[in-house]
């Protein structure tokens, strides 16, 4: 298996290094910078170096665009009008509504992991750093479903959990839970730093150090996430300071019994986001009778991605008839059986094995 | 030496743990609760659980108040009522100017480690929560030399900075750096579990983690944290909320220049608060010549303190006459010369050892 790599930093070396520790894969890269490309095979994160896209992504069967949000849809552009017709494209970028719009073709596949680290670089990729993390994807009702199937099973072996979501709602996810805590981190560092002037740096606590972790990331980066999507994060910071004006509001007032109900709410909503995460259980098959019609995998997909169902694995078993069958893997028993009924409910025929 | 928790949660179990540990001292317990004392005794955080508080404080060397904020005062006096006068009696309560305004004895001294963890409860109490911790000591004039200076060393020996401050500068610290990050988790986790309705929680990144991590803490102890610092937590998050409606409008404006300028300035910011907890260099040391005079010691540990100057340790040294000498250790060559004009501003006479 050949995997190309389009852009060598931290997140697209850790792909190389996953892909070549879990997966023996042959990890070739491509990068606008020359020096990144040395520093990348120097961290082992490609096994090879390629002058041109063309090399790079022409006979692989994977290539992962690992390019800032402002020009990732020319970059993926570029990689299809290379890319043989084996290659999955997918992208890493942390908004999905622009690529999604500008590119329209059957083998690519809107990605964005939700991981990452305070170091920027290929020299802090790491093999494990997808371990565990969501990996967001966005099929259409274009999408091939063996590309679909084949990429997302790649993302498994590396160790992260898929989950297929539209473009629209992920970028209005993202918004609120990575976008608006980097507006907060700037802000509230900011405020910090002059809350006593320039003459006092007041000593901060582990929840400050928390907070703020992320206060100014890469300006290019995050600039061009932040133009991106712009809309979805004007919307967020609009219902934020609406929230806080209602806490601040009480606190003025003094009123005890409304803050103790509302703290009371935040601890019972952060358990909920974290049991949300934390699905354990047996893995259980399901087999599910399919027509040969493009766009049926997405469907599945998103279906269960819309009530955060993780696919474990999954496999396609197209026959030359009109009908084919798709195997999917969901774990808890629970679990299983909602999935069954969402994909009843798209109308499909489910065995369970 | 013995030590007095009066409150054996999570900070007084620590603090018993790291006095025994650190320092071989007696430590006794007190607390409303019999089972909170049982778990305490089991965790080996105090060797002994007091029948009463004066069976507990009555011969003891420094007795530790961990009690909730809005009970502070009361046990704080009912523990100087009962003390006697060798005991130094101290706190730990997160908002400062209540205790301070309510209590005024030579020998209690407000006191605030920055440290805690996800977990409340004496059987998560470690010896090494407070080790490179700040913790914030509130001196008055009205505080005895002596009774400060055994303080600080006791807070040093258990591997902690302390640093002297105003208990209002104090709150308005807290307020921005901790209070306000702990409201801000939990709106946010309200808006996140709430993002897309009840059908689908988001996953969620590791910013959005960070972030929330302090969400819905406990609402008895929080809930009198908020009333107690309601005043100068209602200004940090008019000032939030005005910062956050300054990037709401670049944002909305597509002011890419604006959003760089505001992203670097939040990367500086940061650099410079967390440059401001990593002070390095070789310890110096300053001797003072000092009037025998009350508040004197108070004076010159706020001096430092107001410019974030830490007294890595201090000695006292009275003699019979109207002068005495306090001897400084403080931590890096630019830092002491900096100290050493502060105290010469004070109109006091310092020889370097």
């Amino acid at each position: 298996m050949k995997v190309a790599v389009v852009g060598v930093g931290l997140i697209g070396g850790s792909i190389g290094l996953a892909a070549r520790q879990r997966l023996g894969a042959h990890v070739v890269g491509w990068d606008p910078s020359a020096g990144a490309l040395e520093a990348a095979v120097a961290r082992g994160a490609i096994v090879e170096a390629c002058a041109s896209l063309v090399d790079a992504v022409g006979d692989a069967d994977f290539a992962f665009v690992a390019a800032p949000v402002h020009v990732l849809a020319g970059v993926v552009s570029e990689v299809l009008a290379v890319a043989g017709p084996q290659c999955v494209v997918t992208d890493v970028g942390s908004v999905k509504r622009a690529v999604a719009g500008a590119v329209s073709n059957p083998r690519f596949i809107g990605g964005h992991p939700l991981a990452g680290a305070e170091t920027a670089g290929v020299e802090h990729a790491r093999a494990d750093l997808f371990t565990d993390a969501t990996w967001y994807l966005t099929p259409t009702p274009n999408t091939e479903g063996s590309a679909f199937e084949r990429l997302h099973r790649l993302i498994t072996r590396i160790g992260a959990w898929p989950t297929a979501v539209e473009p629209e709602t992920h970028d209005v996810i993202m918004a609120s839970v990575s976008h608006l805590p980097h507006v907060l981190a700037n802000v509230l560092v900011a405020q910090a730093a002059r809350v006593l002037g320039e003459e006092r740096l007041p000593a901060t606590g582990p929840s400050f150090r928390d907070v703020t972790r992320v206060a100014g990331a890469n300006s290019v980066v995050w600039g061009g996430i932040y133009a991106a999507n712009a809309d979805a994060l004007v919307a967020a910071i609009d219902d934020l300071v609406a929230r806080l004006s209602h806490a601040r509001d009480m606190l003025a007032a003094g009123d005890a019994a409304g803050i103790a109900e509302w703290n009371d709410g935040a601890r019972d909503d952060r358990r909920r986001l974290l049991e949300a995460g934390l699905a354990g259980g047996e893995v259980h098959e399901l087999r599910v009778l399919v027509p040969n019609r493009p766009g049926i995998v997405a469907e599945i997909a998103l279906a269960l991605g819309r009530e955060t169902i993780d696919i474990v694995d999954m496999g396609l078993y197209p026959s030359s008839g009109s009908h084919g069958t798709v195997a999917l893997w969901i774990r808890g028993a629970v679990v299983a059986q909602q999935a069954e009924r969402l994909v009843r409910e798209l109308g499909l025929e489910v065995v369970r094995a």
